[in-house]
């Protein structure tokens, strides 16, 4: 099957690890394309960069559609445009904060939350109330770094956060951490043997979801809220235009 | 006080009847700006054609943020990027569904809302969550018309309406009606008079409601999550490009 | 238009620092009366005070009511007998704890209230809910302060005020404050001014709402839970007996 | 145990019914006093007749608590000045709509509630959520008639109250049914027999809930809401005047 | 009336000392029989131990059913199989974790629990959501103490619960107490006194609850999800095999 | 990878079903056991059905760890015990009635639930509510036939299922539908082709859960609510004693 990861930022590195850190998950018959969206900012980090990347994530799922994708993942934990991207895709589309919210549902009683800045603090608790998982979720917090950080300073990055997962630990009384950057992709496994519990990345996450909800045949269902945009006309060359691979 | 009001598609006709029916309820003190967004979808029905319209409002938020603009009206009921429009603004920014909502709560025990296409209830349902108005809310309903025919076919429309809402008091037994599009703006006043309870337009809400917010000096949290953007070059050339006076 | 701010407890000092605070934000076409109810106690702490100022403040909303009063704020912080008062009023009416918690959401993404004594954070937490606010309240908290300590002492009183806004900054990351009782409008300004986020006074957000209200036509729905009392003759004497002016 | 239930309301006719009805229910060591309150309306209609009663309603706690009373209920559906009436006591206080909802969460997954007049199903509706029981009532319905009609045309009356159970059965798939008014005590049990599933008096549940309390030896918490009133002075005569034996 | 009390464990010493705590508060008309599990763990602590339980406990309402039993208290505080036993009884089923928060509810507007093993906090967590009780469960805590250590080394248990006690009043600032563990059943009186305010025992409660329910006549609805099994004979012997007396 | 899927009934004719049904969707890597379990009722209609195929299951999850798998779906839709198997599981384990909400969930924005009987309507519905969908799930339907008809009647069973969905779709709006037994699980896929929207099958969503999450590497936190049973020597046998294959 084809599946399409995009990193809706213009961070080429960024893009490079996170392709790095889920290529080895992917199922043997899966045909990944890890992409980023060049006319995106460089990180998002905030509302304002949620709406500023719109446009060329839309364009990328629109190509990816004609190309004939079977499904797509949204590789930035504030999920933004999921719901357009739906609208554009016939295959399942999911955000990678949704994804390892439902993986730690599975595999732990309660979960924290680690993310990068304080302002995406409240961005991701209203996500966690729409996935239905606020009396799973202990606690959403910010380790306090820029995400950039984690490509140009990731020694002092990586111990941010796990600073923060510590904390989470032992105040939050957590089963399970999330990490709540796509950024932080690379930093779960070796997180996951320190802390004596899962430490979930969503891209990860997303990726097997996918897999498993094009495996089962489903698709997007087109009665209602993500039926196909009214005006397909609006839907945008689909050229791709800024739509990198990694 | 100077009060932007921005309707998020690029429809004349619309803007131009937005701009009848609020400019009476305005105070006398305010000057009024009442904007459509050229570039954007011609009405906003569904997620995608939300995504579409942001480019647009966010460059007029920044134009009106540049011109001194003491608050924002976002004149679409599906309330689309105001977490982004707060975060540039310095003066307070509503939605036209949160503000239809407070003032139906205030005047009324529940209340049910109308909206146009029913792709529409699920993302209105979702907004109405986020309000707290769950409990309040009886039922978010469509009329089962395309935005465009309340310019196009009014007295079609205006009949459809009027029919939903009364199925709403017959069958929800709700104190007060939501009109769920900006374009039914002119609709309250005489809907109000036939229907024996508030029935509520948006448009007039937002305005009142930021006219109130600006008149107690009342300014949006920089502290968190509607701190302005970090990258600042990104908020767009703020000229205004396609936006358009009504 | 006619607006009443009823304080619904009979301090005359109270009374007169509402007035004050509030008039210079009154719209110039607004005509303000602010009164207090002889009768009640002096101030309301606890349900049992909520419960001993209830005859005087209907009798007060009566009178009003046939003076033809176009709006009513109900200017303490449990919000006391506000649906009696929809009940016996054709204008809208409004609670300062509602209306601070409707302009706190509009500018901030969560807030925390600061309240007198610990005996109301339970009231206080239980309107939250009512009014759907719980995800965006961080925390009610109580400075330990009787009400009249704000009259008495006021120097103190504003110490432990700011000191607990303190506290909530730190500790709940809170990106505006509520201010929890009607005695501290007058602390509001200054302390927006060195808090760095929106201190926020439900009178001057009440008298603004129902400004915004009553602006725009709505008036309270009586085809439902607010209609008028049946027992029209129990409405008792409108004489606003124990009503007085600031 | 001294046990007095307090019908908040004037009607010696519906004081008398109650305690017809639930004086076969009560332990052999309890002593139960049915009182009614004489200021009060002749019945509960609405938000507004809730406020009229309380003078009384608390003059009469006073006076029972005076008198030593171990517990107290509130025969009201509305459960009207509960919190208030705590304050005063030292025993458990509870009011008849929270009993029977705890009676009904106890023997069934869900109930509907038939109360009277349809202005009081969003004060019930209220209620249910504040005791944490929105997900099992499947519905608040109103078999419109006045409250008053239950002893003016009994016949008429329960017939309604009937008709509206059976409806609710069919509509709402409801294991339980609970009477949404004090004035319905004498239906419970033929309601039961005909309506094959639990149908629930709160009369005799408050009495009940009640015994139960005070005979575990569990008495008000005065930790916090509802700790004494601070100025005791205010808590009035308690020489329950137009407070009337049943 | 006669009540089974029965403690789904199989610790005879916690049997007896549930037996003595209770048996001083039943009233003078209540058979009462206290019960254990000789098939199940010595003490529940997971949801495996919870399901290791059931055939027992099972078994044992089933006899107690045909010996007449008029309501039975399942005297675990994770409320094993209450509706499973709700399926063969006639009668009414509480699990002590409900009918402890009922009361809490009734006598203070909040509470914390303080049971022993920091792995059952979810569960009690889940239960507490489920009951409704979400808004007034200030935490629920853990002493951190096996159950079996409030038999073996009572003097150290008691400290730790006091101990957790202690902390929940000060950082909760919580207005009851609930003990999270039918073992815990003879600290209530104590701790109620040392600790100024209601601290509350499931096991008492539950026996409290039920007798008020049968004495209110009413029996568990079999109109729905609590209808008898429909394969009788998996019900079992009803032997009663391994369900002994205290 | 290695994964069990545990039919909890004794039918032996429903796991065989299931195991044709889900066979065709597993990843070529995945080794797939579908098993029953002989010591439980033939069909799990109510609580009581769900601890009666407790021990049985646990014993064949045990029996399964032993083995080492990698993975388990329980495939009740009433999701028994699931917690009990997570504590006795190093791997994930799911219930197919989280599966199918979390997949349903990422394709529609609102779906029904069909089970069989009324009697299993609460059931799924708490379900609903612990999985945080409540808001998504607009009604939990039965088509009114006993479990063991999909395999006596089929063709009756199939119509009564089909004329439930019919009546969903145009009664409830829903946008997905959920079939809410694990024996409807060869339905799904004509279902899906005639009704023009996802009709998803708990089963296949199950497995393609599990094999995502152990494809991600991800396992069952032991910090916490889910750790090993502390009394390792009650978990039985492991013998798989009444565990036979599809």
């Amino acid at each position: 099957m084809d599946i399409a990861v995009i990193n809706p930022n213009s961070s080429a590195a960024m893009t490079a690890r996170i392709a790095q850190s889920i290529s080895r998950y992917k199922a043997p018959a899966t045909h990944l394309r890890v992409l980023r969206v060049e006319t995106a900012p460089i990180s998002i980090q905030g509302h304002f960069d949620e709406a500023a990347c719109l446009p060329g994530l839309l364009d990328a799922v629109t190509q990816q559609e004609r190309l004939g994708v079977d499904g797509i993942v949204v590789a930035c934990f504030d999920d933004p445009g999921v719901g357009a991207c739906r609208e554009i895709a016939t295959g399942p589309v999911i955000g990678i904060c949704e994804a390892a919210v439902v993986f730690a549902k599975t595999v732990a009683a309660n979960f924290s939350i680690v993310t990068t800045l304080p302002r995406s603090v409240p961005i991701v608790e209203e996500l966690v109330v729409k996935y239905g998982a606020e009396r799973q979720c202990r606690q959403v917090r910010a380790a306090d770094i820029p995400v950039i950080s984690l490509e140009e300073d990731p020694d002092r990055a990586r111990k941010a956060v796990r600073s923060e997962i510590e904390k989470a630990i032992a105040q939050d009384r957590c089963e399970a951490i999330i990490l709540g950057c796509a950024g932080m992709s690379d930093l779960a496994e070796e997180l996951t043997r320190t802390c004596g519990r899962p430490v979930i990345d969503g891209c990860v996450a997303g990726l097997k979801m996918i897999e498993g909800i094009v495996g089962a045949g489903i698709v997007t269902s087109k009665a209602g809220a993500f039926d196909y945009p009214i005006g397909r006309e609006l839907v945008g060359s689909g050229a791709g235009r800024g739509c990198v691979p990694a």
